[in-house]
């Protein structure tokens, strides 16, 4: 069947790219047809090294891979400051598009690309990869049930992991100039993601960021942290998100009447299978002496990593909307610039020293 | 060795009293020799249904058990409203005083006491007995430890029940003329401690309240959660506490090189064996397809419950002390005093718009 097989291009050789190649040569329905470089050695290279078809194309510059008619999609994992440029260009050459996360710099530029996608009738979908995990559908679940979770009240999202070696100094995402929101567009953009996912995407009234950020010597996020508030039902949401703390994927969410905590929520510790703790309707023991029932584990295997789910979920879409059987699913658009309209008040919040920013979608 | 345990004297039958009492005939070096309540048949009856010594005298008023030369301490699980006055005249009477939590309404109420209480060379201690669980010293251990967690960067303390019955409305935590601080005083203590006490008790420089604090009808807080900030090193700290959700004691605490989390720091789901986790120097897998080491189950045993090492410990120092071989140890009044000092902050800051509040000791 690898005749309706999604052709994907790769823009870049960026580290996660790796990644995400692999998951297209897992997943079913998609393949990779092409990846282009400003160093055509450094495609050649990449090609080679993640096991691409013999039939892949390898070009010298991004520009080849948007021009070429066995291309269907396109995947974006350059600098999140040139996303803007070349979505906007590989949409209005009518190729799908899968933007890496942060899609971009603020809300205004992630416009200006999903209007292009609208125009062009392409599908758009960030890479937030756990978003694909059954394990993220079986939280929902956890979370949507009256009897068991009650009323959502309160989420805390952590994530951070020091950077190897001379991270701090020179990698993509501490660097002015390509990646300016730092850790709050890499880390942060999964601990909001969280948040919203929990809430079903109800949007916040107002969000407030801690006094306690830290940016390097350019001026780039190393860690920082909000609050989140709904006014409305005492509903409040925090996160952190850092380049300086070791490993932490975090979600813990509180209801009326249970809560789950996720320890790997971005990465699963295992590929197989991922865990989650849940409880529901806890009671005092008599004197206070303990309290029953304890979490319990719950284990959700996937036949395979959440990349390849994802990769498979947007070769679907593409491949209906390439058929004429299916519009381009917006829910992924919404979900991104929700995200995005967070990042942007935190951000606002951060420079404004630290007061409540409204949040406008 | 009867005659050298602590004798101690209860005043008033709470609900806690009857954990405590039972921790009283547990440690080898205490004892129970007095209760007092405003109704005597409900003293009698307390001490009766919790297996007090026969040699035990019961009292219909507080002040009988103050005043009576065979008691060397008192344990005050009054509502909050009380302490000040009921603790005061302990320490007039050179008893010792164990006290609960909420210690006080204020940090100016909460001064009066300690003052009492050095007026008198009594030792004063805060009933939180977590602090004298042995897993909260293996905890420490960790976060010391520069190699498996290096320097302390966030820490989170969530704190949750939901009361049963008709708690929200005739419960004492609940009533405005007895425990005004609610949810902040009752569960918020502890959240607080917890991250003082991760902090080495180092005071955070402001507090702000989040802005979604809930209240009962009398307006007293249900549940409400802050940020503390120390302006150093990036260090940020949250908490949330609440009676409307069920239950979660959770803390997680990140690191530069580890964290360590735990789910009952305040109330064991084991009596025997407190559990925690922790993970250090954790790297992310070739591919970024997982990360490794997983956190680790640490079990950390317990020969008596954690309020039974709480007033063993109590009654060593008053055994100190009664023997002219040491002096009050003045920790447990430090300590108390700089959780009261957030309280009052986080409250101020409700009060006043979830501003930031300047934190004086």
């Amino acid at each position: 069947m690898a005749e309706t097989r999604i052709r994907f291009g790769i823009l870049g050789c960026a580290n996660i790219a790796r990644k995400v190649s692999r998951a297209m040569l897992l997943s079913p329905n998609t393949t990779i047809s092409a990846i282009g470089s400003r160093s055509l050695d450094k495609a050649t290279a990449f090609a080679s090294q993640n096991h691409f078809p013999v039939s892949a194309k390898v070009y010298g510059s991004y520009g080849g891979v948007l021009d070429d008619p066995d291309v269907d999609a396109v995947y974006v994992p350059l600098p999140t400051s040139l996303h803007l440029q070349w979505a906007v260009v590989a949409a209005q050459k009518k190729k799908h598009v899968l933007l890496e996360k942060p899609v971009a710099l603020n809300v205004g530029e992630l416009d200006m690309i999903l209007a292009a996608c609208e125009a062009s009738g392409v599908q758009f979908m960030d890479a937030t990869m756990w978003m694909h995990h059954p394990r993220t559908a079986k939280m929902k679940e956890i979370i949507s049930d009256q009897q068991r979770f009650g009323q959502l009240k309160s989420v805390n999202s952590m994530l951070s992991y020091v950077g190897e070696g001379d991270f701090l100094k020179n990698d993509i995402r501490v660097n002015p100039n390509l990646d300016s929101l730092g850790a709050l567009g890499d880390v942060g953009w999964y601990t909001i993601r969280a948040i919203l996912w929990a809430h079903d995407y109800e949007l916040p009234r107002t969000v407030t960021a801690f006094a306690d950020p830290e940016y390097n010597e350019s001026g780039v996020i190393l860690s920082c942290g909000a609050s989140l508030n709904w006014k409305k039902d005492g509903k409040v949401a925090t996160f952190y998100c850092s380049f300086l703390s070791n490993v932490c994927m975090d979600i813990v969410a509180l209801g009326t009447k249970g809560n789950f905590r996720v320890h790997d929520f971005v990465i699963p510790f295992n590929e197989k299978v991922g865990s989650f703790y849940a409880v529901a309707n806890s009671e005092w023991a008599e004197l206070l002496l303990g309290c029953d029932p304890e979490p319990s584990e719950f284990k959700i295997a996937s036949d395979l990593p959440q990349e390849a789910l994802m990769v498979r979920e947007f070769g679907r879409l593409v491949e209906g909307i390439n058929k004429g059987e299916g519009e381009p699913e917006i829910k992924w658009s919404i979900i991104s610039r929700k995200t995005q309209v967070i990042i942007d008040a935190v951000l606002a919040s951060l420079k404004n020293g630290f007061v409540p920013v409204e949040v406008v979608y």
